[in-house]
């Protein structure tokens, strides 16, 4: 492919992301759905969009499968191909990785892509065993260990090999809290000191309170079409230059390391090769902070940092705004939520503001490529997009 | 694209369908894949396949999203990217129209794609409320109605309109269940009178226990590739020729018309365009009787007889093994049982199974053009698939 585009992002939309009381899913993804078509006026929706592909994670929070039938029809979409996917987590980057091969595959020149979780009228209790199900059921659910204890194994583990401090750690909560005070979307619109992260509540040692994405109401989409097309719908299109998607086990008990992980570096891989570039290139990216440990694991997969330096990394300041490599703008899962089946393709909406200056307060300057990583439960998913700017 | 090969189908497997108890998803899945690649020994499975996509409708069963990285791991096919798809019962057949994108994207050349769902360790009572998920749970399930009450108005209506009666209804039962008889992996493989059929106890008026279809465990997978690539891996392909998927409103409530569905329509539509051919060339077809009303509407919608005359049909024979057009020679979801997830893939393993030859004692004697038509819900999702036998 050598970094010439895949396909092109022709628009995007997002839900503001936070409480959305009395809304359901559906209504929720037809305000992000409207939102894209209303920055598109040259598109018609109904006659254009040939396929769907939505990330949605549980069906226990409304009771509710067969999604992609439903959020088409209520997007005013009846009729269309629609198919979920899900990838716990990771699951709007599966579908984006699907919408990529759909307009390939030449059977389905625009598609729509998104995600949608509504969590926020569930008890904490009820959320958690729901985000449970992405993790093993017979080797982790059934132990009793949830994604705080998973995620606290990892930041013990890289602690142990590599120094990383809980200062570190929490330096990525203080990051991504500034950040999501500059977007006006973020559910979370306030700065933490790093002394309160570090004063908070321990959920799972070393992870506390402040090292966790929080729980979330919100949808997300984007509009794909073919490079040679894009022009025809609008000025500024973004193009997607590289796509990597990779597998692990299920369960981190088969893992041969709990300081990387394996899938990640799968999608990198992939995905820059089909750029052709290498992480030095990388303008700006938006990674899986679901919790502020995973955030420095990906740094060191994504190749942003040397293995063991990611918590140095975000002492140095380089992945804060006005660093070398800005991560997580947005807020990322911290700050700005983390309504899980939408995330992915909200990575890929702050992307599209940033790679056609539209990010206002949080732009960063002359961007050009950027990365997006999300990831499925405790990474036995994970997904990689390179972007790059219209000349 | 006028009948041209879109994709080839390289191998198939499947588990016996039925009652598989103390086996979990991951393991029946593996049983699948395990013969699907035993049947293609030029394959080497960990290199070769890029890509899996994984009909799974229900997290409820095993308290486990997340599907498709777990099958991975457990097929030995751990690190490739795999995406579980959910269109409810219809699952799979969407998980076939992802893969087809995939082999034709240009960035999988060999996929694959099947279907799973444990369900017999669940009550009767739980597998009902799992499956209402598929249909819609503000206008729908809250009010108490479940799929056979939902199936049962499209009898009705189609009763009322056509004069379609409970006899020829019953048939379908009948007809299938003799198909199964012949089929070694059927969950049911024994005959019924439509004596019993028409005395079996009133579900939801007029469907009866024996209009409806079964509560089952199993799996079962195919393998895809270029059409120019699969003679390096088998003399025997058969070849995909033409594709369709299309949605329908998830309420039946907001219908034109409960004696016809629309999304099979469509989908149809598609494919047969796609296939360069019409109804009348179909020499045999596995459609989704997950009532026995349903086939009657799908003769109807796939054109295999005029609006109105599915009852007659299916009263002719027309529709059983000698007949003019065989459908379910599988025993379909009536005999052979609908584990869900599991079903649109093992319709095409059946037709994979009579394009080559394969299908023993329910060989349908120069079948040549094969049809699948698989559903979600009460029709919200259909796809529709063409398959050519190679020369």
């Amino acid at each position: 492919m050598n970094g010439k585009p895949l396909v092109s992002i022709i628009s995007a939309g997002m839900t503001k992301f936070g409480k959305h009381e009395g809304l359901l899913t559906r209504e929720l993804f037809a305000e992000a759905a409207l939102e894209a078509f209303g920055r598109c006026p040259k598109l018609e929706p109904k006659q254009d969009i040939k396929a769907m592909f939505i990330g949605h994670m549980g069906e226990a929070y409304e009771h509710q499968g067969h999604t992609g039938s439903t959020l088409a029809d209520w997007a005013g979409l009846t009729g269309i191909a629609a198919t979920r996917t899900e990838a716990a987590c990771g699951s709007s980057g599966a579908a984006l990785r699907s919408g990529i091969y759909a307009v390939l595959s030449g059977l389905a020149d625009v598609v729509i892509v998104g995600g949608v979780e509504k969590m926020t009228h569930r008890t904490t209790a009820e959320v958690t065993e729901y985000l449970a199900m992405a993790s093993d059921y017979p080797f982790e659910q059934f132990h009793g260990i949830t994604f705080p204890g998973l995620f606290a194994l990892m930041a013990n583990a890289h602690m142990h090999a590599y120094g990383t401090t809980e200062e570190q750690i929490g330096m990525v909560a203080v990051k991504n809290h500034y950040h999501g005070t500059l977007n006006p979307k973020a559910q979370m619109q306030k700065e933490v000191a790093l002394q309160n992260v570090l004063s908070s509540k321990y959920v799972a040692w070393p992870l506390k309170l402040y090292d966790c994405s929080l729980i979330t109401d919100g949808a997300s989409c984007i509009i794909l079409t073919k490079p040679e097309l894009a022009k025809k719908y609008t000025d500024q299109p973004v193009h997607i230059v590289g796509s990597g998607q990779a597998s692990d086990t299920i369960g981190l008990y088969e893992r041969q390391t709990f300081t990387s992980l394996n899938a990640t570096k799968l999608a990198a891989k992939e995905a820059y090769e089909m750029a052709n570039i290498t992480p030095k290139q990388v303008n700006l990216a938006e990674v899986h902070d679901c919790f502020t440990i995973a955030e420095i694991l990906h740094y060191e997969d994504l190749g942003f940092c040397n293995t063991g330096e990611g918590g140095k990394l975000v002492e140095t300041g380089a992945t804060r705004l006005g660093g070398t490599i800005p991560v997580n703008t947005s807020g990322g899962l911290k700050s700005k939520g983390h309504p899980v089946g939408a995330t992915g393709t909200a990575q890929v909406y702050e992307m599209y503001l940033q790679l056609t200056a539209q990010a206002d307060k949080r732009q960063v300057k002359d961007a050009e490529v950027g990365l997006t990583q999300n990831l499925g439960g405790s990474g036995a998913t994970a997904t990689v997009h390179i972007y790059r700017r219209d000349n």
